[in-house]
């Protein structure tokens, strides 16, 4: 038996398309349409593909798009008064500075200063701090792990009381994602690099969240039979049969995975595009704090 | 074998001892001295002795305290507009509002009225969302999770690796706990009352911390042989044998859990005396804040 596959492709599709069509609806009715800003610093070539998608992907739904590219050595005052300009324009509903940032410049005072009402990626700490309280709800929720739940939630509409092992406990995928499972009243146990016997917590988890970042690092074996399996790793591995030199793998080990997992996301094509989906629907989102 | 007992009132003592000295200091160089504002609403009993503890601590400490009791049927204004008056005034560095608030008061609203440079009790969502970041530092760890955290290191100063169930998903002691577990490279678990075989779960966990609220729920032969054992309970048991009528228990069936693990704190005299202790040293550092 192998697992069903979750295709965050098509699911990306489908979130899409329904926000194509509430935005054609808005301009109908002579709304306003939700603008996203987009930052991009430097010439991080594989930031500046998820720039290009994202910005690629606002036309598309018809959401207006303002693009700006900044020079690697810009200083943080530069940086911060385009930050508190696009605050403060009316026609941008969503700010997003592509991240990492070069060396010089702190991220965490850089998003400080994105108004949190503005904050689409939901990686503001007022609103990482409103999703770690129980009895609160974040303006935004972050893109990866929403587009994450979303897809468990896709082939298991209710997780409550399932084991969920995350691995990876970053601010912008592990730990976040980890709150939200318990918002869910699944048990989230949160792994990293000084996990010890990760292999038993996986064993034990009717859940895998693999956020890693290390190719094949969740072994086929480790796959409780009938688990779902969510791989958010890219990497890429050297691969001189392909054009580029290199394929991109997740941090399961897909093949051995699927034959134990209940379902399971593949990469590419599974965690990616639900991530750029969000952040429409985010976007989407933020149009109602500006008409509240 | 008996477990050590992590004597909470002892540590705290000492704690309590190092801020005086601090606060002595301060006065000798005549630099400003700390000042705390504590805001009761209403009537509730334990809030009212809550908050004449942490005055009669101030007190013993040389912090200078700022009392205020409110009626139950304040409106939301009112409250907010003492808390923006606390906010600009230079002598309070500490502003702390008694949970639970009545009904008609959202504790959400009254706490994101407090300045994060005075929370002193780390639970605005500024600071509990850099909390939730690995990379970052909030201004204030919450006082409850920073005494378990204390206590735990007393006897064990390195817990990176280590296995931690955390009972109770709660914003002021559940959630960060697991996050501050997490930052000592603790694997922590977030258990809960929708948690199946919670059981199994303590067995594998070289911590427990339990933040249930349910007298005895972790049974003795639940502790893994060695564990450290931080009980964060309060249940009022009725016993017909006490002045009072009732005597105070923690979550964990102590008098089996002590015969296996290897350290456990008691209740009263553990996690209690610890939060407050906390709370004034989170008072003592909120000067730095002003001074900044």
């Amino acid at each position: 038996m192998t697992a069903q596959i979750i295709d965050g492709k098509k699911l990306a599709e489908s979130i899409k398309e329904e926000i194509k069509n509430a935005i054609a609806e808005r301009e109908r009715q002579m709304l306003p349409i939700p603008g996203l800003a987009t930052v991009l610093v430097g010439n991080n070539p594989a930031s500046k593909t998820y720039v290009a998608n994202k910005i690629k992907t606002s036309d598309a739904l018809g959401i207006r798009s303002f693009s700006y590219e900044l020079d690697e050595n810009v200083s943080l005052e530069e940086l911060e008064s385009l930050i508190k300009e696009l605050n403060d324009n009316p026609d941008v509903q969503g700010v997003l500075v592509q991240l990492p940032l070069p060396e010089h410049l702190s991220e965490d005072k850089v998003m400080h200063n994105i108004s949190p009402k503005k904050d689409v990626d939901g990686l503001h700490p007022y609103n990482a701090g409103l999703l770690s309280r129980k009895y609160s709800e974040p303006l935004f929720y972050p893109c990866t792990p929403s587009g994450i739940i979303r897809m468990i939630q896709s082939v298991c509409p209710d997780i409550s009381g399932m084991n969920a092992a995350v691995i990876g406990r970053s601010s912008i995928v592990g730990m976040p994602t980890a709150m939200m499972l318990s918002r869910c009243n699944a048990t989230p146990t949160i792994c990293h690099s000084y996990t010890k016997h990760l292999d038993e917590i996986c064993r034990q988890s009717d859940i895998i969240v693999a956020a890693a970042g290390t190719p094949k690092l969740i072994q086929g074996d480790w796959v409780k039979p009938g688990a779902i399996v969510i791989d958010v790793g890219i990497n890429h591995i050297p691969d001189s049969t392909k054009p580029r030199g290199y394929r991109i793998v997740g941090d399961v080990d897909f093949d051995e995975a699927v034959k134990r997992a209940g379902a399971i996301s593949p990469v590419p094509g599974g965690v990616g595009p639900m991530t750029i989906a969000m952040l429409m629907s985010n976007t989407l989102k933020a149009i109602e704090y500006r008409e509240s």
